[in-house]
């Protein structure tokens, strides 16, 4: 998506090999009217394929999550990180590893608010090694629903996830690729 | 709001005598048609009122956040609760006392994300004893921003954080008021 790369290299930094740091526009300042045209084009690929909820981890999948799913009509559930007070009700759990911070977390969701039979669109603002990404897949298949497609900000092609899903025929939607950080300088993949 | 009101009446549960569980359209399962209505009833309320970003904390202020700014053509900036790794930039920081969990926290913004003189619009969740809302306003007094108004989904018109603001003259919004919690039933002030 032109509009995203071209933000992503104006206003994106390079940290050391692998880190792409978007607070600017993406996940801490959120630049609305961007990611509303992300949303646009998140619904015009999977309008059509059945999405009856959209799935993301808090917190900072929120706001695209909630842009794709007002785009397609349909709620937005957030799987939370941290233990909440307040919750009564039966819950999925699934194990994240997180490699930035080099330690194991759990996701959970109220078991109530995704409908058994359900098709699911995962969005996230980052895809690396598809750690989160394999956890909301476990809450998915908890839940007895099914997943429709993915739907990713920024792909680090440099990672294993997004290859990983391609080859299991995942329909993976990434609205940028980044291909290399080095020296603080971001290069995108020009194919998306 | 009356659509809030509605949904606060069939889905929400009272817990106790001050918890008001609406996770299943508000902050856990997010109702974006519900929330969009919202974003549009705080735009006609404040759009005039020079708003150039709005701020929230993480994570449930972020959907109808996200839909506000994005209704009224400006950024969106939620404060972090959470440390985060990659945050080389200097930051603005506050403490939170949480009555629901009896602990202080701290939120934090990178000092980038308001720019100086910005007129701001909180947006919230809840309301109860406003301790949220005053390390919000610590962040955007530590901006240099000036204060334009809150808005907020469901205060908790027992608690004291509405009272106060309106005392002070702040330009408070709140969509539904919750009046009392009573063996598991909520009243709502019928005035909002």
């Amino acid at each position: 998506m032109q509009r995203l790369g071209e933000m992503i290299l104006k206003y994106g930094e390079g940290i050391g090999d692998s880190i792409v740091k978007v607070d600017y526009f993406l996940n801490h300042r959120v630049d609305c009217a961007l990611l509303w045209e992300m949303a646009d084009e998140i619904k015009e690929h999977f309008k059509a394929k059945g999405i009856d909820a959209v799935l993301t981890v808090e917190a900072s999948g929120i706001a695209l999550a909630s842009f794709a799913a007002l785009a397609l009509g349909v709620p937005m559930v957030f799987a939370k990180k941290h233990e909440t007070k307040n919750q009564s009700d039966a819950c999925l759990e699934a194990k994240v590893h997180s490699f930035t911070h080099n330690k194991d977390y759990n996701i959970r969701i109220n078991a109530k608010h995704l409908n058994r039979g359900d098709g699911i669109l995962i969005v996230d603002d980052f895809l690396a090694d598809g750690e989160a990404v394999r956890g909301m897949r476990e809450l998915i298949r908890k839940a007895g629903c099914e997943l429709k497609g993915i739907a990713i900000a920024i792909e680090k092609g440099f990672q294993k996830g997004g290859k990983e899903l391609r080859a299991e025929g995942v329909d993976l939607l990434s609205l940028a690729v980044v291909e290399k950080i080095e020296n603080g300088k971001i290069s995108l993949n020009p194919n998306y």
